[in-house]
């Protein structure tokens, strides 16, 4: 996590004042429930609310002293609230406080990068819909292919990141859990009830069965999840930064006045936000394996997972939030120029519609081992031509081809409107309209 | 994915056999479809299913010359049927068979580990029960903390394993879909309703919109979520091993009569299943990754993640499915010995008590850090004398304890049942019983 | 490893069949050490070289009852041997064998993999000299850049394979270790000379201190190395399939007769090889993490590593040994297509000197600032007229241009031939010559 | 990187102050060169050195109207020297001043690498000479095996980490290239010696041949190499993690007065440091893989490398600095308990010297087969009596061990100093001393 690559959304989530806020609400609503107990006197719980707080300076200096950032935290809270803080923390371990914060902030980092889905969504559907009839080659290998539209190309990324949401929703549920059980998670000196109020609070659930910590098994599906969604991400990129190649250019990412794309050479207009968005995505996806091996920690806890999270929680999440923002601003203003499309599209002499004419031939009566053959030598030809022959011409000299299928019959497969017919069909799928 | 390492109900999913006969299925009920649309004859619809058929060894025969296996599959298939068998594939990519024939082999594999999940379940069941109250140390840091129950810990298994269970089955639910879409996914030349009716005959939905492929996030959740499996593997095997410690030996894996330990060391008996299941996890994690890269094909498609997944479809699925089963098997036949586990629990001369003192003296009016000055002071004593000297004396011969709890007191505080009292309750919260 | 990826040469090194004849000579040539040394007597080790050998199935057969594959070996080497074996394996622990028998795989593994690379660049360099001065446009970002060469290109390539080169060099002088140092590597019961001899037979080094195993951060560096190569494959690979693409066409794959690019459309011609390397790529990198992963064993050893390794040692070996033979023919038979190149280069309307412009401009005392506006504002127009706009004309006509530079001036800035005067330069750094 | 896992030397070398400065003599010597080539006059080079500086905050503020880091840059130096300024720069392109910065800034992360390794080295000598004849048993499994030395230990993590010293050496020997080739790496504006002029000044030999960036293969072998190193890290961490045990206790880390090893829990002592670098080792390896996903950059170059390393550059070394300095730390005040070890060892009733007697009655003649399996009855009924049965008593008494060897015999086999005699030889292989 960089600044470059940051919202401040995203970062304050991860910063010591959020996170010892979390720790001071944790506390208080606990100290809630063992008053109604009757385990403290209700003073002490309402003195924690009234004067409670925390210096994040003080904090840093008693941890340099005792090593112990909640024995700190604890110390500084009791400068604050006096006495009464000694009943604070009663029968928890400091895993009950940093385990629920840290899954109070993973929720919130979720919000975020579900509101980014969101958004992300919203654009790529209403310029879907901007070029459901945009015709386009579509491309296997690289290789000119047959038609589609600019606008299923982009119902294909909505569906995609519709199912990064339902994902990123359902691992936000994954980690909403939390656990105050004590020292390794029997409830000996804390009585479940005080986990069910502040869970409720936190608006998380309660962890069924907690050791000392929260299993990881929960946040490696977490972090897993936010490598999938990177890597959609990087699909989308990779995508542009094709379509934005100086022989294809079908498409550009916006160019602001005053950007310069090269110190050396003036002419350039590069990819680079899309270029910069399949870096970023190998970040995030390399945090998934720290993750998992996060997961096999020893008996009831170690604490080998705590500097991977101290690191990755911040990096995985704020990577992936900017990633999505600064996806959804190349999409939202990316420039496409149709006619170029066109342009590409007619480039190959009429190959793109070496299918139709193949399955002409067979429903003709011609086998489909002598169909695709006889398409082929002609293909082959204008291919080796680069596109200056054309199919069609060659398909209508050639004797074989003539005596299956008539002039007519031929060119009526060399018609773009045919690749379109279902476009209506598959948007109604995707976006249920 | 090596014999060793290998259950045939797995393999048998991957092998070519399986393979050809769903592609098969997949060409014949599409048909079915095109001939109830009337592209195809229906007598051409009735002679693939009748006399369809195919040879593993023609098929590898004529992929040499031709280097393409859905056509090598193709003329096989023609040699069968005869005649008719031009009409089949009409309208379709190699991919659409190629594509839905992996996600119903994922579908399956998914299926049987499921199965494995579901009776790995039962025997942690069983023995969460069985040792609901045997009492045990609860170690962090590998440290002893407070008592549990190796019931306890057996629950915290359950519970993870279920959540596994929860996400094969949304894992499960990610690859079961179906694409007969055409070249680049426009439906061009063949109806949606061909997909529609083979998705329904194979099990699977429709996709949305696919390109020429399947889209590949689907599989990458997949595996990933292999992969985290994998890691709650690992996190039970790693606890089974330091439980077999010559040192701790309060489990043991079964060692079968005939068995032998090590070549050279007779006495040996080792965790060498759980030890391999260490590693199998690593492997499961590592395909995790390249399953991730292989989202980010260029346009409608490339073919790189063909290689991928030649590889990791099996090598994974097997993998884990030989490894659930194998922890299984552990777990079943696990030795465990309570009088260790009490003998363990008692050697560090009850300094696994002193928070239930702490907590005592803070409630008995003495600041909290007082009370952990007064613990801590005599706790090390009782550390650096190995458990010989006894935490419970000590205290009681400290005059500033005295000064705040009677004997009685403090000796209340050392009763192991104590521990117990939230047992029933968390096994409730993970059993529902 | 799966037969459509793999070479016999590559596989046979991991059969059954040779691991267990390393076996045996490690067995053997220690014999013969230990008769040396008078520990055992002269005809036992000569009995073992005579009568010595091994029946695959007699030690499958034995180890699924004593579970343990060395002792299954020695058993069926006793069964060939007689009552001399009882001498064989005195001191020695399985890992001594086992780890001794890998690192020679590993060995003859590397040996195959530079053999490989040695063979690419001999490729490598052939066609680079033939492309020399092959002018092409040289590409940033996907977008054009200035000129360069093919054989510029590929010289490059061999530079980074040459590295890889010395990599493997050095993984295989890494692993290139043999250790019989007994049960904890103490050298208790067995004589470090014999280590030294078996080492020296095996062409391998005595490992300096062993503890039950060789240690796997040795593996680690190898598999990593093994990552490293396979990422140079996929960077070549890429580079291929971006010439291959319809609108760029500057190189293509062989393509051979009889060949049929895909089942529906039979005018395509796929760049399938290197897409295949690189998805080869992304699973052999995947392979370093868990060999990485295997490098904390416990304390003197556990055999966690074991099943990571039956896997990636062959996964990871083959893989590679495939991708690297299959880039070797690639590159070898690559068609290329100089017209082509310069075609693409001449589309962008004299843009790509634009650099040479803008440094005319300063050293005629034009500042920095000023020459990068006067040549942007030319170049945008001829960017956004597809190439049909001329740069050249364009500043030319340009009054604050003409105020710095003459005609002549600005078109003596157009000239290819600047670009390729350091390509002798280059050549003699990379090739020597 | 975060402050908590961070030494100033090392996140020194990756602000921006140091960045630009970096920048500014990389500019500088190019102008040196250019200056002795004629093609800058004299006076702008002196210019540079003389009146040459920068400012971050006005480099951040250009930055962000004209989005490129090396023009901000360049605008700034320009407003500290003036009118010469424009001859700055000339014939380069960004990349040169980025790529050679970047591994200039790599070169010296690696010398502090090598430092710290050559101060953990030291220490590891020291302790190991300290404890080369302190006997502990040896584990393999987790279980006892044979008798060892804490000395032999350290040694084997001296010999491991040493390897570390040469493959972080090989690797800074692979980034230390300067690359100043222009725009595609052409020398085309440039002339080669000013890249070997910068490159001598800054320490760097001359990147044969760059394409517009030094190929990141180099960068790729760099953090797999650190990859390596940190997983050695996490070995040694592991080892003193188990040693720690409650029910081992064999060493354990310096616990300073004043530190709390739990707030609820007053007598913990946790190995928290080993268990803190296990996690940042799975850190510190994670990065490996997306530095290897770097390798494959689009033509002569894309910028998706960029993010990745703007990451990881700083993280990865940061981290690994910071463990190795904290291992170093562990390792020099690392508790060590030769009695307790001495206690371990005695548990187990003898059965560590299972295989000497093994190794008796095979060489009095007894069978193998036969000789392991006396052994064995006999070590069980040990084993499961948890080490209250002798097995030296048990073997005296069985009378087919006494038909082979008399009680003297067997007694001989139980000597530990025997385990020993080899430590001086494995000492000197070591140590070379």
């Amino acid at each position: 996590m960089i600044p470059r690559y940051s919202r401040p959304e995203m970062t304050q989530i991860w910063e010591p004042e959020t996170k010892f806020q979390i720790w001071f609400e944790i506390e208080a609503h606990a100290m809630d429930a063992l008053a109604d107990l009757g385990v403290v006197p209700k003073e002490a719980a309402k003195a924690v609310w009234e004067r409670g707080g925390f210096d994040v300076a003080r904090i840093d200096e008693i941890e340099r002293e005792v090593k112990h950032d909640v024995i700190a935290f604890l110390t500084s809270l009791q400068e604050h609230v006096g006495e009464e803080a000694r009943f604070v923390h009663q029968g928890m371990t400091s895993s009950d406080v940093l385990d629920t914060c840290l899954n109070v902030q993973l929720v919130r980092a979720a919000d975020l990068i579900i509101a980014d889905l969101e958004a992300l969504l919203a654009v790529l559907k209403r310029r879907a819909y901007e070029h459901r009839t945009t015709v386009t080659i579509g491309r296997s290998h690289g290789i000119h292919a047959e038609p589609t539209t600019f606008g299923l190309k982009l119902a294909q990324a909505y569906a995609e990141f519709d199912r990064c949401l339902d994902r990123m929703r359902a691992a936000r549920e994954e980690v909403a859990t939390c656990a105050i059980s004590g020292a390794v998670g029997t409830f000996a000196n804390i009585d479940p009830r005080v986990e069910e109020h502040v869970a409720a609070k936190m608006g998380l659930k309660p962890e069924p069965v907690s050791t000392q910590v929260i299993p990881r098994d929960r946040h490696a599906m977490y972090f897993a999840t936010l490598g999938v969604v990177a890597s959609s991400v990087e699909r989308l990129a990779v995508e542009i930064r094709h379509l934005q190649r100086t022989e294809v250019l079908e498409a550009e990412e916006y160019f602001s006045p005053g950007q310069k794309g090269s110190s050396a050479m003036p002419h350039k207009r590069n990819p680079v936000l899309t270029e910069n968005l399949t870096g970023l995505a190998r970040l995030v996806r390399g945090y998934a394996v720290p993750a998992m091996e996060n997961v096999a920690l020893w008996h009831e806890r170690d604490i080998s997972h705590s500097s991977v999270e101290r690191m990755i929680g911040p990096d995985a999440t704020v990577t992936l939030d900017f990633a999505l923002v600064r996806l959804t601003g190349v999409m939202d203003k990316l420039l496409v120029y149709p006619d170029r499309m066109q342009k590409n599209l007619d480039r190959m002499g009429g190959l793109i519609h070496s299918q139709r004419v193949l399955l002409a031939l067979t429903q003709a009566g011609v086998s489909r081992e002598d169909a695709y053959r006889l398409v082929q030598r002609n293909a082959m030809k204008v291919w080796e031509s680069d596109g200056r022959e054309s199919l069609l011409e060659l398909l209508k000299g050639d004797p074989d081809v003539s005596a299956a299928l008539s002039n007519e019959e031929i060119e009526s497969r060399f018609d773009l409107a045919y690749h379109l017919k279902q476009v209506d069909t598959i948007f109604a799928r995707v976006f249920g309209e």
